[in-house]
C-alpha cells in the first residue's frame, strides 16, 4: 500500500507550519489590539444549519458525514414503512420476513403489500438519509449559528475573530484546495459604519505588516450603489446577474462586457449608453472623489443609491482621515448574497495570483435564518493559503527572520557514560530556556553533525572523556566551524548571545 | 429552527478558548526546548490509510464522509455492470434504458440479463462505495503514514510534535466527546531508551508547570514484561485478555480480579498462585525496586522477561537521575496493540477524574503497514479536554492570571464630533501596543459602561466637548471609579504601567 492523502488537501511539514503560524500571529495580534476575543466551533455541523445557505452550486460542495451503521436494508425498511404504512400498520418487517434477503424476496414483499417503489425518489431520499452531519462550509454560517445559539451570553456589539479550517468538495486545482483554513472577524450588533472603518484600518495594517505596500491594493463599493444603478436603468430584478459581470469588467474591457450583457438580454438601445459610462468612468475617472461626483448626479433619483452613496462617502473619508488608502470601485460586487452594504475586496498586485485575498462586507440579517432578525453585522475574511502563495512568490519569507523551531544545540552522543553525564547538562541549558537536544543513539560523530546540519542546529557541544574530567565542555558553531572550551554556564552565555 | 450542533460537539467561547492556547502553550513550549517540530495531517484520510488499524470497535468508530452526487442509482448501474457484466458486454444500461426509473424496470432489467440480485450483498458493497475518505481517528496512525510518504525529506531520527482535532463515532457522554483534540509528541527512527527518558522528562515538566505534584502520578511497565509473564504462567496466546483484566486489578482487588480470571479460564491451579502474588506484589511493594527484585526471580527462564525488565530498570535508573518521580506498574497495559515496549501513563490523583490524562509507548513497527519496515518509534499523548477538567476542579486557571484577550481601554463615544476626534487617538494606543476600541454607535453612556463592565475591559477613556476643547482624556479606572486628566502620552503609560 502506496501511503496518500485525498486530492486537495494538504500535509503541512515544520517550515510550512512555520510560515502558516507567522501569518495566524500577525491576524490574531491584530485582531486583539482591535479588541476582537475568538472563538471556535465544531467542524461538524447539522446538516440543516449549513444547507440552503450557499446557494444551489454551494450545497454540492458540502462535505457531508456518513452516518454509522450498514444502512441499507435498515433505510430501506424505514423507508417502505413511513411511505406505505403510515396510515396501516404492518404485521412483518422486510427486514424480518426473509432469511435470504434479495432483490425477488423484496419484490414478493412489496408485491404482497401492493407497493410501488419509486428508485428515483428512493435514490434521493436515501442520500437524506445516510446523512445528517456535514463538514463545515465557511466560518460565517457557523458563526450566525453560534451567536443565535448563545445570544444570552453575549454582550453586543460582538467582536470576534475564527481561524479554523472549511471544507469543500470543489475540483482541487493550483491554489484550490478541499481543506483550507478562514481567519474570520466580524462585528455584529451594531449598525455603525465605523466598524467597516475600523476593519479597513486593520485590513491596512495587516497587508502592512505581511506585504509591500506596492503589491496589494484595497477596493471598497456598497451594494446598495449596484442596486441603485440597477433600478435606474431597468434592471431590478436582473441585479445579480448584471453585477456579476460588471464585477468582471476591469478584466474584459469595456467593448466585451457590453457585448456580453448584449447576449444576456441585460442591456438595450435604452440603457446601453449608461452602462457603458458607468463601466468606463469607473476605468478613467482620476480617484474616488470623481466617481463620487458622478455617482451624485447620476442617483438623484434613487433612495438606495443616495444611501449606498452616503455610506461610501463616510468610509472614504474616515479612511482618508486614518491614512488607509481605500479606493472606490463601482463595479465591485463581491459574490456573496447575503451582503447588503459595504463591501471591500483585497487584491494582490504585481504577482501572478490575480484572484483576492480579502474579502468582507456588512450581512443585514444573517442571524434571521436562525430565529434573531433584525441583528446587522459586517466581517472581512483573509485567505491564508493566497497570502503564502503571495509572500513565496515575493520571496518575502526568507527576508523575515522566520525560522522553523528546532534545537540551538545538540549534545553529540559517544557512548553510555558520556550520555550519562550530559543529561543533566542538556537539562541545565533547557531551564535557561534554551532549545536542545541530546542525540538519542551512539551514532557515528559523522551522522550526528549531519543531523545537526540537516535539521539546521546551529551549534554542537562535545563532550568526550576529555571534556567529562576537566567539566569544560567543547562548543562548535556549525556555520564557521569554530571550536571553543567553556563551562556551561559560559556556553548558556554564548548560546544567549547569539540568539 | 433552533440552532444546535451535533451531540459530542462543543463551541469554545472567548474564554474556553484562553484556557485551551495556555494549555497548548505550555505544551509546544516544552516540546520546542527538547527540539520537536511541529506537523500537521488532513482532517479526512482515505479510508484505507485508517480502517483496520484500530482493531473492530475502532473501525465502527470512525466517521466517514460521503462521497457528493446522487449516488444510489449510479451506484446500482456500476455495481450491476461490475458484477454481472464482466464477461459480456451491455448493449444498455439500466438507467439508460428506463426513464421512469422504478422497482418493477430495474426487475424488468434483471430479467432480461436473467440477474438475482443479493440486496444484503449490495447494502454493505453500498457502505463501500459511497465513502471513500473518513475523519482523522489519531495522530498515530496519520504520523505513521506522513512518516513513510515522507521519508526522502525527513532526518531521523524524526522528533515531531502534532496538535490537532480527532473525531470518533462514540456515546457521547461527560469528558467524552466526538471531537477532542489530541496532543502528540513521538521520536521515530530511534532504538534508544533514552528517548522514553526524554519524553517522560517532559511529560513530568509540563504536569509539574499545569497541576500541583500531588495531584499526579506517572507510571510505566514494559509490555516484554507483560508477555514475559504470560508465557510464564502458560497464556502467551492470551496475551490480551489477561492483561486487559490485570489492568483493572487496582481498582477491582486481588480477589475480584482472581475470580475473573478463573470465570474466563484464564487461572487454573498451575499458575492460579502466581498470579496472585503478582498482582499482590504489584499493590503492597515498597517501591519499584522491591517489584524489580521480584521480577527479576521471576523471570530468570524468559528472554522476553528479561529484556523488558532491564529495559526498565534503564529508564527507572536516568529518571531518577533527573529526579522525575516515576513509578514501575507491573500490570499497567495501555489499550492500544501497537505497542511493543516500555509504555507510560499519567493519571490524576485526588480529583473526581481517575481516568488518564496522559499516556504513550514504544511501538517498534508502525510504519510497516504502510511499506517502511523496521523503524522503530516512541511517544505520548496528551488529553486536553481531560486536563482542563482537572484544572477546573482544582480551581487552577484562576489562580493563574489567566485572561480572555480583551480591551485594556474602551474609547467612549458621546456621538459625531466626538468619535472623529477620538479614532486617531485609539490608532495610537494601538501602535504603543495596547488592545484599545472605541464603541461604534452613539448609544447612552449607560449602555456603553455596561459594555466595558461585561467585557471586563478595566479602564475608559471618556473624551467629551471639554477634553477636545483641552486635549486632555478623562481616564476611568473601573474597578475603582478613580478618574484622573491626562494626555495621551501619559495615558499611554498609565496603561502600560497596569499590565
Amino acid at each position: 500500500m502506496k501511503p496518500a492523502i485525498p486530492s486537495g488537501t494538504r500535509d503541512f511539514s515544520p517550515w510550512d507550519v512555520a510560515k502558516r503560524n507567522y501569518i495566524f500571529s500577525v491576524l490574531k495580534e491584530t485582531f486583539e489590539r482591535y479588541g476582537y476575543q475568538p472563538i471556535e466551533t465544531p467542524a461538524m455541523e447539522n446538516l440543516e444549519t449549513l444547507t440552503g445557505k450557499y446557494g444551489e452550486e454551494g450545497d454540492k460542495l458540502i462535505f457531508r458525514i456518513l452516518n454509522s451503521g450498514e444502512f441499507f436494508i435498515d433505510f430501506l425498511d424505514e423507508y417502505i414503512n413511513k411511505k406505505y404504512f403510515s396510515n396501516r400498520s404492518r404485521p412483518v418487517s422486510f427486514k424480518e420476513s426473509f432469511s435470504n434477503i434479495t432483490l425477488d424476496a423484496l419484490k414478493k414483499y412489496l408485491n404482497t403489500y401492493n407497493i410501488v417503489l419509486d428508485v428515483k425518489l428512493l435514490s434521493s431520499e436515501l442520500t437524506k438519509f445516510v446523512s445528517e452531519k456535514a463538514l463545515r462550509y465557511d466560518l460565517t454560517v457557523p458563526f450566525a449559528r453560534y451567536v443565535v445559539q448563545h445570544q444570552h451570553e453575549i454582550t453586543f456589539p460582538f467582536k470576534r475573530y475564527q481561524m479554523q479550517p472549511v471544507w469543500r468538495a470543489d475540483r482541487p486545482q493550483k491554489g484550490r484546495y478541499r481543506e483550507f483554513y478562514q481567519c474570520d472577524v466580524d462585528v455584529i450588533g451594531s449598525n455603525s459604519l465605523l466598524n467597516e472603518v475600523e476593519l479597513l484600518q486593520m485590513v491596512n495594517e495587516i497587508f502592512g505588516e505581511l506585504l509591500p505596500a506596492i503589491n496589494f491594493s484595497i477596493k471598497i463599493n456598497n451594494r446598495k450603489i449596484l442596486k441603485g444603478f440597477a433600478e435606474l436603468i431597468g434592471l431590478k430584478d436582473r441585479l445579480e446577474e448584471l453585477t456579476n459581470i460588471l464585477d468582471k469588467s476591469e478584466k474584459t474591457g469595456v467593448e466585451k462586457t457590453v457585448e456580453e450583457l448584449r447576449e444576456k438580454n441585460l442591456a438595450g438601445e435604452s440603457n446601453i449608453a449608461q452602462v457603458k459610462q458607468y463601466i468606463e468612468k469607473n476605468l478613467t475617472a482620476s480617484g474616488s472623489n470623481e466617481k463620487i461626483k458622478y455617482l451624485q448626479e447620476l442617483f438623484t433619483g434613487s433612495p438606495d443609491g443616495v444611501q449606498g452613496l452616503q455610506e461610501i462617502d463616510f468610509v472614504l473619508k474616515y479612511a482618508e482621515n486614518l491614512n488607509i488608502p481605500v479606493a472606490l470601485d463601482m463595479v465591485l460586487a463581491r459574490g456573496l448574497n447575503y451582503y447588503t452594504g459595504v463591501i471591500c475586496e483585497v487584491k494582490p498586485v504585481a504577482v501572478t495570483l490575480s484572484s483576492s485575498i480579502c474579502g468582507g462586507g456588512r450581512y443585514d440579517d444573517l442571524t434571521g435564518i436562525f430565529g434573531l432578525p433584525g441583528v446587522s453585522g459586517v466581517g472581512v475574511s483573509f485567505g491564508i493559503e493566497r497570502i503564502i502563495d503571495v509572500m513565496n512568490e515575493l520571496n518575502l519569507f526568507n527576508k523575515l527572520s522566520l525560522t522553523v523551531s528546532s534545537s540551538k544545540v545538540l549534545f553529540v552522543n559517544f557512548g553510555p557514560a558520556e550520555e550519562k553525564f550530559c543529561l543533566p547538562l542538556v537539562s541545565t541549558v533547557r531551564s535557561a530556556g534554551i532549545n536542545a537536544e541530546l542525540y538519542p543513539d551512539h551514532a557515528k560523530i559523522k551522522k550526528q553533525f549531519e543531523y545537526a546540519d540537516k535539521k539546521k542546529i546551529p551549534y554542537v557541544a562535545i563532550v568526550g572523556s576529555e571534556e567529562m574530567q576537566s567539566g569544560m565542555i567543547t562548543l562548535k558553531e556549525m556555520k564557521t566551524g569554530e571550536q571553543k572550551k567553556m563551562t556551561v554556564e559560559q556556553m548558556i552565555q554564548e548560546l544567549k548571545n547569539s540568539l
